[in-house]
């Protein structure tokens, strides 16, 4: 398997609207994109930047995930996602190579989007995601 | 200014064959170009994924930033590096704005690019480097 693109890179922030503020004041940056995605408990943003795209996360619940994060780092960049072709195919790619994942099997992110999580210690103490692109209709 | 691409999202790792192995072997990437920057007592490898790169640094000098970086945090996201136009118009907006800059002029980074930091506690808690790539020749 071969990413075929940085999806977007994950900034973890405390409120969402003073981000998107920033990001418009200092960078020129719009909002492409907003919507609550229940399952992670976040309130997510999407920016384009050249083909790629920075996401804001604020989380919706102290006690989930990005929230915990938050409270141990502060803000900060949270996760780095890249586009695959096929998520199962990249998903039995690192499970031959006994890569530690955090999701086993592909769930439905932001966008209608397929993604997993692999786990930080796999790689460089980052936390990937993988991406499959779901295009509408 | 409105930066026209994430030109690469920098990961700290303390061993950079180890880090380039694992990259070559979890996601099948290869390494672009490598080279010591030693202003910045690191040594730098790019990836290329799709339009943009991941950028590895391992420090020269544990007292360098990347170094204290690594003491503090262990291995991880460090910047992302927004590309611009101009450089000079890009750090004239931030000050305009009392943008607090790492680097208040521009000055040559890997690869030869023209590149100034922003500080952290600008936006959301994140490193951005703005980067105005120098084209060979």
């Amino acid at each position: 398997m071969l990413p075929y693109n940085i999806h977007h890179v994950a900034i973890a922030v405390e409120d969402l609207d003073a981000a998107l503020e920033g990001f418009a004041d200092q960078y020129g940056f719009e909002v492409l994109s907003r919507e609550t995605v229940e399952e992670q408990k976040v309130e997510e943003a999407m920016i384009a930047v050249g083909g790629s795209h920075i996401q804001l996360l604020q989380p919706t619940d102290p006690m989930s995930p990005v929230g915990r994060f938050l409270s141990r780092n502060g803000e900060g960049m949270h996760h780095i996602a890249f586009a695959v072709a096929d998520i199962e195919a990249a998903l039995e790619h690192l499970k031959e190579r006994d890569v530690v994942l955090v999701d086993e099997s592909p769930r439905i992110g932001g966008g209608g989007h397929r993604i997993a999580f692999v786990h930080p210690k796999a790689l460089a103490g980052t936390l990937f995601e993988l991406v499959e692109v779901v295009h509408d209709g």
